[in-house]
């Protein structure tokens, strides 16, 4: 296997953010995925932030969410934009960046760094579009535990995530307990309910029925914008809650002309209309769709009892969830934890009151650094169970 | 006016349904929208159950949701096909046919006999589309009141209806409370918040973004039935919980062959398909759009207090809320009683455990036999408040 690696980033040290940050890439001569397929090679985005200390036992993994990036912290160089958990990552913040090295990689099959479907085959140099290999959970933790080993690193403090990047946190300690000290699985479930995957559904067959969408051969052609853009919409109004959307928007109406009978009147349409229009200069449809599927076809349990997957394993586990996130509801954390103390696992279950639904995890700071900053000295000063 | 009786159906003596039913309907020469446009004539399609009593004092409008029509008891000579709501309506049934003149119509703006944007413009003879006015709650209770007046009666023993109905059934309340002495608003709320705007918006989304939709001008070439069939697969997951999901469908996988990567692969997926598929045969794009924004602009209290717009009505409420509705939360039936005592009014609440979502009331059957049975005997022997 080929590794090249960019150069790291520097934090700036006079200030708790790690300033500037740049992109990193990881090439894969090969990998194999789930299915039985494997791609050559395959590229993997990450971000880094802190520094790996001499013993290289103080790093620590963020998995992002469905829509999320490698870009978790600082101001990216490229695009001059505040990483999507900058509030979480930096000097004197929950994942201390004076402490610990925080990695950050773009999941496989994405579309902001790593190899997915809108990237070129090597030997056509078209996007692969639907001839990409269905991605699983497993594949994308495959992908970093490369990344993991390659930077030296025999086993990561901790691995966090939530959501989508929850479901990675888990597979973690499923597939690969022996490399990690603590896990913290915020916002998630160990398999989708079917309302989880209905949803998805929705949003898939929204893209899927846009004409310009052409069974995901569009990439030489106009994009399937406007069905991406009502999946993003139907994505919001599961990641908020009733209560957030009441707070931020009530029944106010938008100004502004209308152009039609049925054009946005009151904000909370302005607010979807705008959410909706801005993901698509930002995401790939056809990374959608392989996304999303990874997500509902996950089952940490892989059809058996959960709590007989993690058997075995010595991570200490941290599971956080929020009152009012009705797309992943509480009880699906509880379940993880009941399975991680049936296991004989030193877990803890939190759950944070909040209104700001699935977005919690992304918008509950304080809450959050209190639990984690805890947490993180724990596993620092104990190790894992075994220690 | 000018009005136009079809002949009524005859109930069947030896059978607790209503059995063969026919849509009857009445013209209306001209009806007046609350835009201010007004449209001449007006058809209104209706079906009755049960008898008229000699004092005409038996009578109960039932108000039917977003999608539903005039039948809602009874085996259509027509169609064939089963009324909406016929557990609920026939001999020893809740609305006692024995006892009881029902009445059903198909709300202003429909599809399924009224007149809505796919009716044709009398002059033109081309449908609406988005020439047809913006239709209002209290216009389609307009259209109801003219029928309820053309039948002779004077005074409802009672408005009854769920979700899109209970809206209605506030309307009476507030805008002829003289015309009314019971109402049973159920599933309902009085005003959207801005999650139940968010649904209908990314609903009405799916639509437009169909290329057939044409701006509301497909009546002569393709319609728009992919996006239609999106609208209503987010309805759908939106009128199930995610208990009843999760009894109906688990994580089952469907059998058949998956022409595509992204095919349905779970029970869930597959029934959503079917549901979406079913509902272009039977609905109109533009109708859809219509409704769902009647519903969204809809506000019981005109902006002002809802207690103060029911101040002076003297109906019976029985207001009904289902556990596991979390599309139409018990908070918004409380708010709706909360007021109406607030006003002096005889109220009661009642919250049923179920776990079918805001489909409970069309489904949670003995449950509200029980209750509803009960308050009409109550409103039947003593009337109105002022009685």
């Amino acid at each position: 296997m080929r590794i090249e690696l960019m150069p790291q980033n520097e934090t700036s040290p006079d200030k708790s953010t790690p300033g500037e940050t740049e992109m990193q890439c990881v090439i894969l001569e090969s990998l194999a995925f789930e299915s039985g397929e494997s791609l050559s090679p395959v590229f993997i985005a990450y971000e880094t932030y802190g520094r790996l200390n001499a013993k290289k036992d103080n790093a620590i993994l963020i998995c992002h969410a469905l829509t999320g990036d490698a870009h978790a912290a600082g101001i990216s160089k490229k695009t001059g934009k505040i990483g999507w958990w900058d509030s979480m990552i930096g000097l004197g913040r929950a994942f201390d960046t004076d402490r610990y090295f925080i990695i950050c990689s773009n999941v496989l099959g994405g579309c902001k760094g790593s190899t997915g479907p809108s990237s070129p085959h090597p030997v056509t140099e078209r996007p692969y579009g639907l001839d990409f290999p269905i991605v699983t959970i497993r594949d994308m933790v495959n992908a970093q535990v490369r990344i993991v080993e390659n930077l030296g690193i025999e086993r990561l403090l901790c691995v966090v995530g939530g959501s989508m990047g929850g479901m990675q946190v888990l597979e973690w300690m499923v597939s690969h307990p022996e490399m990690i000290n603590g896990a913290i699985p915020l916002a998630t479930t160990a398999k989708h309910s079917p309302q989880q995957i209905a949803f998805h559904e929705v949003e898939r067959q929204a893209i899927m029925s846009d004409p310009h969408w052409n069974s995901g051969d569009y990439y030489c052609g106009p994009l399937p914008s406007r069905g991406l853009a009502v999946a993003r919409m139907i994505g919001h109004i599961t990641y908020m809650s009733d209560c957030s959307m009441a707070e931020k928007f009530g029944r106010k109406f938008t100004n502004g002309c209308r152009p039609c009978k049925f054009s946005a009147d009151f904000e909370v349409e302005g607010y979807l209309h705008y959410q909706g229009n801005r993901f698509v200069e930002r995401f790939d449809a056809n990374s959608y769709l392989y996304l999303t599927k990874a997500m509902d076809y996950y089952d940490a349990a892989r059809g058996g009892k959960l709590h007989e997957a993690f058997a075995g394993m010595r991570a200490r586990v941290l599971a956080i969830a929020f009152t009012s996130d009705w797309l992943y509801p509480a009880y699906q954390s509880q379940e993880i934890v009941s399975a991680c103390k049936l296991a004989g696992l030193d877990a803890t279950y939190c759950e944070v009151n909040s209104t700001c639904g699935h977005d919690a995890f992304l918008l509950e700071t304080e809450k959050q650094t209190h639990l984690i900053r805890h947490f993180l000295e724990t596993v620092d000063r104990n190790g894992g169970m075994d220690n």
